[in-house]
C-alpha cells in the first residue's frame, strides 16, 4: 500500500514528531511504501494567493475556482502545489498527523487543503463530481491528532463541545467531500502532560491502528 | 467605539474586499475609530513556529504554551504578533471578514488565531481564566463571511452540514473561549454568482448590521 503522511508540527521532538516517525517505521516494517510531507520542514506556504497560478487566465482579478480549474487542466500550478498533487494521486491512504490548535488544525495544514485540494483536482462542482463522485474516491484517510486538554473538555457537553463535531469540517466537509473514506479518528488527549510510560502505551495503541490500515 | 477589522482575502476586488471597504466607510461615518488588519496585504506569517519567540526560554525544544506565556509576560513576541496584540487590546469590537474555504476560514486567518491568540494574552488555562473569566471578556466580535455555495448545502441536513456548527470552532471554542461575545454571524451565500443588484442589496443588509454594533 502507498501511504502519504501529511505532518504539521514545528518541533521535531514533539509528541507529533514522535508519532510521525513511529508511523513511518511501523508502516515500512509492514511492507508499505511511505512518503512524508513535513509541512514545517518544507516551509510550505500556507496562504493561497495569486502566486499559486503562474499562468493566470485573468491577471486583473483573482477568481480562485476559475484559476484552480485552469491550472489543474493545463498543469500550470506553482511547483510546490504540483508536487503535493502528485503525492496525493500516488497515495492509497493519507495520514494527517497534527496537534489540535483552537479546536482545529494548524494554519499550515489548513493552507495545504486550501492550496492542494484545488477545484478540478479533487472535485468539480459544476459537474456534480463530489462526495461518492469526487475525484479522490477510492482513497482513505486517517486523522491522527494530539489534544493538550483532557477528553472531558471535548465531549458533547464539555466546555468546547464534541471534538468529532469540530473535526467534521475536516473529515466530512473536506475529505468525504472529495470522495475519501475515513478511518476512525485517532486521538491522544491530555497530551500536554505525557510521561514516558503513557507515551509508550499510546504508541502501542497507535501501532494497532497503523497495522489495521488496508 | 473602537473597531478592528481582521480581513483575509488575496483579491482586493473580491466581494470580501468590497465588504471590508464598505464596513470601514460605514463605521467611520457612524463616528467609530477603525483599524484594519489586511492579512494578505501585510503578508502576515500564517505558521506559528520558533521565530515567534525571539527570546525563547528553551532553545532546544519548542513547547508552545510555555513560550507564549513567557513571551507575553516579558513582552518579547516577534513584532508582527506584538502589533496585532496591541490592536486587539485597543478594540472594543472585532469584525472578521473572510470567505468560507473548506467550511472554515482561510489559512492566513487561522494563523492569526494560532499566533496572536496566545496563551497568557487571551486565556490562562492554569488559572481558569477562560470563557467568562477569559482576558478578552467585555469585547465583542462579528463574524462576516461569504460562501460560494447556496445556503441549502449548509443547512442541518444539507450535504455539508450546518455552517453555524462548522463555525462553532471559531465563535465558541475560539472567541467565546477568550471571553468575547458574538453578534449573530453575517452570511452571504451563493457568493460565487453575484450580480450588481444583489451586491447592492447585500450591502444594504450589511449596513444595518454595522449600524447596530454597539
Amino acid at each position: 500500500m502507498k501511504v502519504l503522511i501529511v505532518y504539521a508540527h514545528p518541533e521535531p521532538e514533539s509528541l507529533n514528531g514522535t508519532l510521525k516517525d513511529f508511523a513511518v517505521e511501523v508502516l515500512k516494517k509492514e511492507g508499505h511504501s511511505v512518503k512524508v510531507s513535513d509541512l514545517y520542514a518544507m516551509h510550505f506556504k500556507a496562504a493561497l494567493d495569486g502566486e499559486d497560478f503562474p499562468d493566470r487566465t485573468d491577471k486583473e482579478k483573482l477568481v480562485i475556482p476559475k484559476e484552480q480549474m485552469n491550472a489543474y487542466e493545463k498543469g500550470t500550478f506553482s511547483p510546490d502545489i504540483a508536487e503535493e498533487i502528485e503525492k496525493v494521486k500516488w497515495a492509497d491512504t493519507i495520514i494527517f498527523q497534527f496537534p489540535i490548535w483552537w479546536s482545529s488544525c494548524p494554519a499550515i495544514l489548513k493552507g495545504w487543503f486550501d492550496r492542494v485540494f484545488a477545484q478540478g483536482f479533487v472535485v468539480d462542482l459544476g459537474k456534480g463530481r463530489l462526495f461518492d463522485k469526487g475525484f479522490l474516491a477510492g482513497k482513505k484517510a486517517l486523522i491522527s491528532v494530539t489534544v493538550g486538554s483532557p477528553k472531558e473538555l471535548y465531549t458533547k457537553y464539555g466546555i468546547n463541545g464534541d471534538l468529532e463535531v469540530h473535526l467534521m469540517t475536516l473529515w466530512h466537509s473536506t475529505l468525504e467531500f472529495t470522495g475519501i473514506e475515513n478511518y476512525d479518528i485517532f486521538y491522544i488527549f491530555s497530551a500536554s502532560s505525557m510521561d514516558d510510560k503513557r507515551v509508550k502505551s499510546e504508541l502501542e495503541r497507535f501501532e494497532k491502528v497503523l497495522k489495521n490500515l488496508k
